[in-house]
């Protein structure tokens, strides 16, 4: 199947799921609106499977590792090997996600998308495209046809999952580097400043940001991406990780499956998801809110919200296991709380409350 | 016992526990301060227990149901019965706080303070003081012997949790009318007006807002609470949930045992707590951020924020199983991230991006 044949297969949100979600929770012992974003993301999950009455216990965590040409310029606070290094640690699940996962009883699928120099690990999938991207401060970060193999690298992980019956994903990402990449991403998609857009990433010093937003600028100027085009913008200015984050979106709409969103380089692959096809954000919840600016313009994009507040920053999908928690906690109570008519309770508990709402 | 001897019994964070825990933190596979408030969270359960490695995983939720004379002022937006209805719900656990806290495997206390009428169900544990307060709007809602017996309950439920073996508390509460009672106490504690503090709690009119706000004022005219005295603050305009609460945070405190903050009447009582030894603070979690006023002015005189936005106000002590999954994860961070030590690791992944921090 091409890419477009998987976002032509997309449909949204099951509306008849959501109304009669709707009817449900409205008649759950408690006053209307009071369980708040609970409700929503409870009817949300409704949308996304069909069904009034979800499980989400069954998850995993997608973890794609690669590395950014443009490191050789100075961008990042932290060297290259890094990326090769650590991948292996992520995979062997002594990292913050692999703890947080294993907590929250989520699997870990930790791919080598584009790790310069590959992962000395078995337990690491091999969906390598290249040794890391090209400097993109030089010319386009990877060709076409390499995003768009990103991309269906990320559906195609959506598609195992599915079939070995995981019921609520989350994703994540590990590369030196991919806070430029998605700052420029991110700059060519909204027309935001590098100003509004560039943060310091894993760690920079005030100079390092001065020099990191000059180099964004340039790039962006050199290799003129396309703001209509998302696979344009990936293929010039982007990064392996980000096409297959992206793929990963598109997958859990075309299969039906919800995916969290962790923190900016997740929320920039949701945008340009988004971007594709619309409906994807039917099928994404936010975790928790990131530092770096570009975050709160992508989820005002996508109409999001997150959920938790936590000043985490580590990336590698940290923020989405937490968040499994919630999700869960949302199925739960639409399961298992009674109803009035269960209880033959007096209705003016039922009070509406949602005008209140901020 | 009695109370001021809990209160002098209470001895505040462990400090050699609390920099063991920083040590440890700053040795973990991430830069330096990346996993933000769950690094503090770790580190505050160190303090807690004593312990630099912690689990929290047998968990309760102590649930206050109570009435408030109060509403026969027309404060409330649903009628009085509901509160030992409701209870009743609340002990089978098919309410709100009943289906989360199961899902966050935490078990339920569900206590009568003072119901009017008692609630018909053998799973209440019956710790009735009265029939309800008295009518604050014209004089005392209840003796000061009254409030220190509320208050020695609350401590009394935690030590038979701590008996028990519970690692991690919450708290909640259920009675038409608290709403006022949080605010009169609030505004007596803090001098803060009606209008910065009073809330249209479980559902009020436009119109209902202005009479309770007027209700709230003539009563704090006529009961003169002392501002320095939260003991004879909650007597004059409280409830006996708000004591028994209140007691919850000194319990913890002198058992040394984490208490999560619910929303804004568990705020109050944690104030009160806070008031009557500051170093109560050093055992409480903030949980989801409450729609009512008076929440935000409490949080920042504890010092303590709130990790989840869920626009949840239900009450019943809702947010706080969504907390507990939080609170464990942080001590899963803490128990099973590897170290750089462990892992010959690279100390440049070290960085110290703390300086960033909002």
């Amino acid at each position: 199947m091409t890419l477009n044949d998987y976002l032509s297969g997309i449909t949204g949100a099951d509306r008849d799921a959501v109304e009669a979600a709707k009817k449900r929770n409205d008649g759950l012992l408690k006053p209307l609106g009071s369980l708040g974003r609970l409700e929503t993301m409870a009817v949300k999950m409704a949308g996304i499977t069909g069904k009034v009455l979800n499980t989400a216990e069954k998850r995993c965590m997608l973890v794609f590792a690669a590395d950014n040409g443009v490191v050789e310029e100075g961008v990042a606070g932290t060297p290259q090997e890094m990326t090769r290094n650590h991948t292996k640690n992520i995979a062997e699940g002594v990292s913050g996600v692999g703890v947080l996962a294993a907590y929250a009883g989520a699997d870990l699928k930790v791919v080598d998308i584009g790790v310069k120099g590959r992962v000395d690990c078995p337990l690491v999938i091999d969906r390598h495209i290249a040794d890391g991207t090209n400097n993109f401060a030089k010319g386009p970060a990877m060709t076409r046809e390499q995003a768009i193999q990103g991309i269906l690298t990320g559906i195609d992980m959506v598609r195992i999952c599915k079939e070995e019956g995981y019921e609520l994903l989350g994703n994540g990402e590990m590369g030196i580097g991919n806070t430029s990449s998605t700052s420029a991403c991110c700059m060519a998609l909204t027309g935001l400043s590098a100003d509004e857009v560039v943060g310091k990433g894993g760690g920079l010093t005030d100079e390092g940001l001065v020099h990191k937003k000059a180099v964004i600028q340039a790039a962006l100027a050199l290799n003129q991406p396309d703001a209509n085009d998302p696979i344009d913008v990936i293929a010039k200015v982007g990064g392996f990780d980000i096409a297959a984050l992206t793929g990963c979106y598109i997958g859990a709409a075309y299969y039906r499956i919800p995916m969290v969103i962790d923190g900016v380089i997740s929320a920039l692959s949701a945008l340009c998801a988004a971007r594709l096809n619309r409906a994807c954000t039917d099928f994404m919840f936010a975790s928790h809110a990131s530092a770096e600016p570009a975050y709160t313009y992508i989820m005002k994009e996508l109409g999001l919200e997150p959920i938790l507040d936590m000043r985490m920053r580590l990336g590698e999908g940290t923020g989405c296991p937490l968040a499994f928690h919630i999700v869960g906690s949302a199925c739960a109570m639409m399961r298992n709380m009674h109803t009035f008519a269960q209880e033959a309770m007096d209705e003016t508990y039922r009070i509406d409350i949602r005008k209140d709402e901020k």
